[in-house]
């Protein structure tokens, strides 16, 4: 019963992400869970919090128990956590009563569930990143390879001046790379032990609370935060943003892609896309509507995240459930919009005619400012202006294209072949250079 | 895997709602388009403009053929609706090509998942508008039995002055009312057929198209808009901003609750509230946090809901798919927080020494505003007002409660037994009236 | 300083609304709330509340005082309203402290500023029904006027089957009159009194609370809830999201005209339209892109004040902050979408000439299924799908027209001379008539 | 005419900002904007692009010149930007038509605006960047002052464990210096030059386009990023996410302030707090309401500012607008609440009676986690626990507080006078210590 596409066995594939997903089923987040309460009685049996068999017995258990979801869901319902009904399954499991009493010492639902998202956060952070660089690099050779093919650039859907194919790319990758420099920031943010005890002052665990936390950290490969973070959501508001800051760009990318592919401008292709129940000619833009739709509800997803900023007290269950509601919904839509830029950056293919006819089209019209600059080498520039401007009030008028005129009045006035694309060309290569070099390293 | 807690083995009870959510199941949804598809044949076979034999064929295979989700998975991603796919399997299953050319004739995509949608959402209304009769009418019961349980009204977190019980929960159903009267005027314009064919002009259906479009909505029990409304997406806007609407408003029943069971506070117990893993004296108000929660989340996901509301051109996949990405777990949301809504209304109670306390407390210096009207009887207002203000300043200097000193100063000066609660004990009452009035309608 | 571009010299004519705006000035507000105190203090005369030469003298002072807000500023920062400084300031210029007593007797500062707030927003509305008139005319003509003016439908940017500009126009249209009778039935809910005093309940009224509500509603000629709504803040949120609403509807209409005026579509022009800075061809669809710019600023704003509906107990300065930072920019928004729609709509014309070529141009592919469906009265529709589909594919690789091959191959086909147009013609008018017969009413 | 409270006389000590604001006047954004003009002429002189006379003359009259922002209101809301009438007003003014031409040479409006904008985000970061140290440095003493002041620490709104108010205002501070250190990490991608003319190519400026960006980052001391980047708004985003973020952290701070200094709890004092227009004892906490409020108005407004990276080809009017619309508030309003937050952290005074009522209050059921983790020291936790629980139901049943029976059946049971502190003194002063060293450095 999908309240979400990416939970629907019919549009998973399109909307969902399951890499991704996988890390936040309910098994992994119980197995995360148990992993969590088996290192903290490690490690509070090697400081001689709880005895050590117990600490042994309870790691092992911590690895082989297998609890089903569906067994905690009625106590949860209760509870608002499923931590306590967790800890009981487990204890029960373990048919060990002796030990089972030192499982969970001292800690509070939110310290084991915000440790075992750390975790699996860890892991989405590092399956994206290898798709931030498979997107990087397919931009970069894409943008590389189109570096001088002439297209109309275009400001409020009107034809600008020329620009080129593998500038536009870069325009697309070059926040791609920042975002990925953002990502590594905020990564060490997000990989971090939670444990505080009730009230984030560890005062059941005495005197070695401290030490706890940072044996927990280590025991777990994760940073120890020297305090609790239980109310301090910032570091999940500054993860969200960053989601609904990189969906916006690629969002920005598919709207780009709709734009181009559009019937009567085409200069972009794109392989795979999508067929009409009832037109046969259409070839949808799937792919680019789906980044578009992806980068508006994490938008509104990341909102929420951050609102939840406004975390009363010690804890407050009312923003803690707002990231519940949200947090993995937005990191898998984040993550389809990633693969599938990733995937969509492969099947992109400007049209190199069509390219052409954008430029020529609309009479020429686009070569107005570079004439005026041309002319205003040989004139003041008002009169440049004016001149240009009303060569270009004649082309419309008479159907002539305005380079046709500008050579019967200027005929030795000339564009230098490639003044038209100004920097284009270079800057493609730029971020072309940037991206091989990253993903070189 | 869930990317929302509400298709979550574990946390569904906590965040879910069954019953809305088994109207956005796959099956659900396969189904209601099967319909849809089943009565466009009936509807076109008695019009003529397909075989009547082939259209009694196609009928009856709608309601019996069974489609695998999981089967159109991998088509729905390439074109980004599952409608294409659907149409395929459901002809290939249908065994009868004869027949089956006739399965979707003149219709587009859009046309029949958006009928679909208003089939189940009819259906969603319906469950809801039970839940809201339902928590009405507790809520009017508690009001009316409350009605003169004095209690500290609250404004900026500070005692104001007194009101009764009643009178608070009033404030709550309140609102509950309008919105129930909202939903009743919104409803007839979700049950809608949407048939306008690729273009939204019905073309392929030649001049009948009109009346095939009046003919299945007659079949299936919706009304005929007498226009295509592939891009006119205000009403389902309209739907997701009550939703968000009805949401607040129980989120405030939610807020109002946490902080009435705040400890040192204490004036409403909520039976069967959580308890802590760590903690054995908690009692957590999870309910009202879930309340509180759900809201922020509804505000959200409306807001992407109204933003598709930029819908391009004829029709635009990008607008299309924020809502499929949004609306069902918006409606599940709010399925939810009503049902808990509804569940805890029947689980509160006010602690009536705790409010006795909370309007004693504080020295007394809630009743301020009362003694200064009635000693306004007997002096100009400023001088009144001046009296009691340094009154209740002796009273925080002193300790001396308030109306000892009032007593002191003024032995004659009294406030009538329940004047202090001026409109609302009938306030309370005067929403009873209303709640009764409804639910025994 | 403008923290809104509505409040600046230099933009408000490209983004703000004075008529609006002018009932959100801070003189308007403070003659507003004056207003309400007056009639409040006739009222309580009235009702032998208060004497009645003291309610006489301040109704008649409310209307003659002048107070400048900035005097109030200081006061309004510490108390966080300006309720207080405003009656000391309105008790001192009245220079008779006898009568002076009476002003704001038994009211609290949201009675006074809601109520100031309703009797603004129920001009507002008035302007804006003016507004809506006039754009669902205009839109009726242009829609009657091109109701058989073919042109490309197009979805997901793909053109799709032909559709007219009048059909267009009525998909714009549609909504906003729908929106029309939205307000209309919500306006009522707007034009409330408030007076509920500190805590709702009037207790500093005595028995009389609710007929002084009652008389205050019949003075300002506003409704009579029949209760407080200090924290219901329903009926603002749905007017919040009414207009979050409207503006999408405007958006849409502004996606459609920026799509539609694109360089090398231009099926739509638009006079008046802007100059660049440095390109002498450029046009640029300006006032599009603003009411796409406001429906996303809306959908913002509606999103918080929605938001506030969780304005805990019975007052809270937190939520209510919020509507004071968001409604206003709202309502001024909202007003300079309505406008510049309604402008807009008298500036734009159709290209008839570019909306052939639309139609013509990619080789006539846009008539496939119109092919599809004709040939399908001959034979099965797969065959007649799959030949047409072979001849779309004959088109493409030779670059004949598809309209060519379809003559060549079945010379008797032909597509009706308007049969491609469907129901557009008929929407366009149907529209025309609605439009006409509201706005003649 | 205020669409926002920071632009009105009346709220802006409430809700505006004026330092922050300044930088956001019409005539402040003119100033900036002839700056860059100016900047230009002068290294585009010395580039030999322009002569170095009219170089001259343009940077000498940039400096001069005055120009009124109402004169550029109408031709801006044709155009949809100032600069077009902005340049046209300066060549006026200079009264030279042969340096005048040379003036914006090759730049397009948005090249100007948004580099003006830069020059005016550098100086909102540096006056932001002293709020924060002075934030963080009386948050910093007021934790070390009060490290060991015991109080009850809630979660959900119910007292779990005690901590003490000096790690409560470490919890606020921590998250304050992760954002100042955020701050300083995007602080350098808001000051860069924007220059690509009208494509992002700088193709009007010939092969020295690069050269003339370059000197014009270093002649007005911003960086070059080394490209336009017109349409890649990601830096803007994430600086409004940031914004959001800073707020929802001192709105939480605002919310505890709220719940802390609630009537019946009052465990801290705010001096200078509202007063009420008709409750003599009321005291309002009217700076963390602000603070809430500010919250979510800065959250909605950074959702739409990060939707706008949804920003079409070269450059997008509708997505710029939605800039316009909210970043200028959206500054504002963190101005505000940064301003505040320094300010209330020097009026806020915790009341040490008022917190030992609260951790004895509640019949000290606090100590419950406590005494058992104590009593788990000499028999199974399981049966610490259940004897802990008994003699809390004892405690709630009798009356008699769970101390003074623990004390009965233990006698030699002893929580050591701070354990129930836990980790807290060392918290606050861990964070007071960084504090310390941060202000200091």
């Amino acid at each position: 019963m999908p309240a979400s596409p990416a939970d629907s066995a019919l549009y998973r594939p399109l909307l969902g992400d399951d890499q991704t997903a996988a890390l936040f089923s309910d098994s992994a987040e119980i197995r995360a869970m148990l992993l969590v309460e088996g290192a903290l009685a490690r490690v509070q049996g090697d400081l001689g919090l709880i005895p050590q068999a117990a600490a042994a017995f309870i790691d092992r258990a911590s690895r082989e128990v297998l609890i089903d979801p569906a067994g905690l869901a009625a106590a949860t319902a209760v509870n608002g956590v499923p931590v306590p009904a967790l800890v009981a399954a487990f204890r029960k499991a373990m048919e060990a009563p002796d030990h089972a009493q030192y499982v969970h010492w001292g800690a509070t639902s939110q310290d084991i569930m915000d440790t075992a998202l750390a975790l699996r956060l860890r892991r989405v952070v590092a399956i994206w990143q290898d798709r931030l660089d498979g997107l990087i690099h397919t931009l970069g050779l894409l943008a590389v390879a189109h570096a001088d093919l002439p297209m109309a650039a275009r400001t409020y859907g009107q034809a600008a001046t020329p620009t080129s194919f593998g500038a536009v790319v870069a325009g697309w990758g070059h926040p791609v790379l920042r975002h990925r420099a953002r990502l590594a920031a905020l990564a060490p943010d997000l990989a971090l032990v939670s444990l505080g005890g009730a009230a984030g002052t560890l005062s059941a665990m005495g005197p070695q609370g401290p030490a706890v936390r940072a044996g927990l950290a280590q025991a777990l490969g994760l940073a120890d935060p020297g305090a609790a973070w239980h109310s301090e959501r910032d570091r999940i508001g500054a993860f969200a943003a960053w989601m609904a800051g990189l969906c916006a760009t690629l969002g920005k990318m598919g709207e780009d892609l709709i734009l181009l592919s559009q019937t009567g401008i085409a200069e972009v292709t794109i392989s795979g896309a999508g067929a009409s129940s009832t037109m046969p000619q259409k070839q949808n833009p799937v792919g680019p509507s789906v980044l578009v739709a992806l980068a508006r509800q994490s938008g509104a997803l990341a909102g929420a995240v951050q609102g939840a900023g406004l975390h009363r007290q010690q804890r407050d269950g009312a923003a803690w459930f707002v990231e519940w509601l949200t947090l993995p919904q937005l990191c898998i839509s984040t993550g389809r919009a990633l693969a599938l830029a990733a995937d969509l950056a492969t099947r992109i293919a400007p049209d190199q005619a069509a390219m052409a006819r954008g430029l020529a089209g609309d009479l020429g019209l686009i070569q107005a400012e570079g004439f005026t600059f041309a002319l205003a080498r040989h004139m003041p520039r008002p009169d440049a202006q004016d001149r240009i401007k009303a060569l270009c009030a004649e082309a419309v008028g008479s159907g002539v294209p305005l380079p046709d005129l500008v050579a019967r009045d200027f005929p030795d006035l000339r564009l230098a072949p490639d003044a038209g694309l100004g920097t284009a060309p270079a800057d493609a290569r730029g971020f072309g250079g940037l991206a091989g070099a990253l993903t070189r390293a």
